[in-house]
């Protein structure tokens, strides 16, 4: 039995005690709960249309005691997300899908709509469908395959998620289960969203970008032809199920994007988390699972801190876009599908840090540490030759970020960790790092 | 200056005294505010599968003393849909779209968009565009026209406003206003759900259908072929604004179309309203300003009361479907846009009053008053000709109100002025009232 353990590394710091917010429904299993804590603190509105983040020092470390009561129980992570009456959990951990009672307990209803793809139907959903199944031969499992690929989040396939759901008669009593990657889960969670005006759903993300981003905090939706994701809801799933198995299946190309969100969260707001990536990035490349698992429930834990604080993003959960206003202009202008989303954050990443030194709000130190990391990860770190400064601007300017006609980006500014989700910034900067990065 | 004033009839019950819950945001302008008092009581569940609401006697009626701070302010009649932090008034009176403060006090930001159709254009989006912007020169307005009819009610029309919003830029902070009759408040609704996750609405109705059911209570959505409103959201306007001289351009069976669910409202819960109706039917079909407005008051303070004791329909709501899931069956089964959903909605409660009578439910009267007030609207009492048992009973099985397998209905159960919401009835009664209003 796996059990993804705290990396020493961080056991310098100091520790909280964590006592488990309330029990699980089914008595009969037993989880170590680690409990996430706050290391944020939101020091207010700097200045007119600045919100400003402080995440120095960290506070708090995992501590974790298994607790079990049935023999072949599995030990697994569980991360909260606290959102009041929408509140869910995440499972992490090896194994999970070979536990039935872990997604049985989440169904509603008797009929279940697994929505997947072609790359991940011949891999997991005969698993899936017989977790869903085992034991309870009064649930029927429906399936609809989608072409993969991030080309195809729009609303022609999103159409074939609906059609397959009323041919089949499902009534509001369903579960859609999305078992896949971040483009799965973004239309199946709009899809159980909008489905009768919504029902329920489960998450099982299959590569490292859905485990520690797109899985959590019920952003759902799709792409228009002229921006990602402007289509959507927030929609909260019954579950996430993280089973670190499915990663083994992952091209090596998928792992490292993934591993641009985790390093995302060490530069906003978790600076011990930023150093234990520096010296553990090897490890994560290698695919040590103990590695990976403490890398997504470390990003979990920060990532269901902001949504818990910011569910409808209204300040504070932009900062989770560091990079993003870049990215999603380079995979627009890219097309859809040609670059990885992770691929893309990291590029933009480097740009965003690049005007923040610029800005002066950083020190050099930070802005080498951010290539570095990327570099070892096998990132990118400047985006494609054919993105010229007009394009950028062009795309960034229907951005969701975009207020009242003032862009308003994630800019790194004090030391390691800390972040500013502003428009007020100098447009000299903006476009300075635009040059330097296009080659017209 | 008309006031919405009580009908007499109504004065013989007992009446509360109404005090404002709040008052309004703007000072200087000055409302009747009419609220609407619980005439509801839930038994419970009755037995299994059943839930049954008696309202009988009506306890409240409305008192009203206009409250005026301006000279030139109209006094309009106020029903408060209270649903937490996301209450929102609807406005009811003639000339409200001449007061642009009333729509102003509601628009976020600069920009919006209004979307409507290309029968409405015409005759109001040049008063609504001004009512939009009357001094106040900051608010740019673009608009979106769409076709016109139920048949247009789906996800292609819909992608014309997203394709709208998207290419004219708008940002989170937009509104969008519905301005028409139902399809296009549903369409423009979901849209505003969707729309970069969800940006704010109003809606101005148009159509009497529209004003005294789709525009109140939050439910957006678009059909798809194999059924109504099968995709869409629940997500509440900002405000509703019934400008009830806009019932002038109405043709007379739209008119008739929205009287079928006024009827409604007296058959499943409001006895009184129902006996009002009955004397009052020639002052509504002849347009009778003060008979349209005091229907259109009851009728949106009976769904509000509904609505805010169970907004996402887990049961009480569904009773507003009263003949809804024998006209859904006529709807998709004429064609959309073939019959108006009024006309649907009357074919199908005579056909729900029917079978609650063979069941022994009600008393041969409730039928025959039934009959009476539909014929007396000038509205159908059975469904097309082209409808067989088969065609009923296919369409019906993929409606929401299947739970389970089982299709509950809603059938009045008592005295006049109560109904049920169950799946527990004689199978038998179904067939019988199937074969007694088809031809095969």
């Amino acid at each position: 039995m796996a059990v993804a353990s705290s990396p020493s590394s961080l056991h310098s710091h100091s520790k909280t005690s964590v006592t488990p917010r309330h029990s699980f429904s089914s008595p009969s299993r037993g989880f170590v709960k680690i409990l996430s804590r706050s290391d944020f603190c939101a020091v207010g509105r700097v200045r007119a249309g600045t919100l400003r983040f402080h995440a120095n020092p960290i506070k708090v470390s995992a501590s974790a005691a298994p607790v079990m009561d049935k023999p072949d129980s599995r030990v697994s992570t569980v991360v909260d997300v606290d959102l009041g009456t929408r509140s869910y959990p995440i499972y992490i951990g090896p194994g999970l899908l070979d536990e039935p009672d872990l997604l049985q307990r989440h169904v509603h209803g008797k009929r279940v709509l697994v929505v997947t793809n072609t790359t991940i139907e011949p891999l997991y959903l005969d698993k899936v469908t017989k977790a869903l199944t085992h034991g309870n031969e009064s649930i029927s499992v429906e399936s609809v395959i989608l072409p993969d690929g991030e080309q195809y989040k729009n609303m022609e396939t999103l159409m074939k998620v609906f059609d397959k759901a009323i041919e089949t008669r499902l009534d509001r009593r369903c579960t859609f289960v999305a078992l896949g990657g971040g483009v799965i889960g973004d239309m199946c969670g709009f899809a159980a969203a909008a489905f009768l005006r919504g029902v329920n759903f489960i998450q099982i993300p299959t590569t490292l970008m859905a485990m520690v981003d797109s899985s959590v905090g019920g952003k759902t939706g799709i792409n228009h032809p002229l921006g990602k994701n402007l289509i959507g809801a927030f929609y909260q799933p019954q579950c996430v199920l993280v089973d670190t198995d499915t990663l083994n299946t992952l091209p090596d190309r998928e792992l490292a994007s993934g591993i641009a969100e985790v390093v995302k969260y060490g530069l906003i707001r978790d600076a011990a988390f930023f150093e234990w990536l520096e010296k553990n990035m090897p490890a994560l490349l290698a695919r040590d699972p103990s590695a990976l698992s403490y890398a997504i429930k470390r990003s979990c834990e920060n990532k269901a801190e902001v949504v818990s604080l910011d569910e409808k993003e209204s300040g504070l959960r932009a900062t989770l876009n560091l990079g993003h206003t870049f990215g999603h202009a380079i995979e627009t202008g890219a097309g859809y599908g040609q670059w990885l989303h992770g691929e893309a954050v990291a590029a933009g990443m480097v740009m965003a840090v690049d005007m923040s030194f610029r800005l002066g709000w950083i020190d050099e130190t930070i802005q080498r540490r951010t290539l570095d990391i990327l570099q070892q990860a096998n990132l990118p770190i400047t985006p494609p030759d054919m993105m010229t400064v007009d394009k950028f601007k062009n795309t960034m300017a229907v951005d969701k970020k975009v207020a009242d006609g003032l862009l308003r980006l994630i800019l790194l500014k004090g030391p390691l960790g800390n972040c500013v989700f502003t428009g007020d910034y100098d447009r000299n900067a903006l476009d300075e790092t635009l040059r330097a990065f296009c080659k017209s």
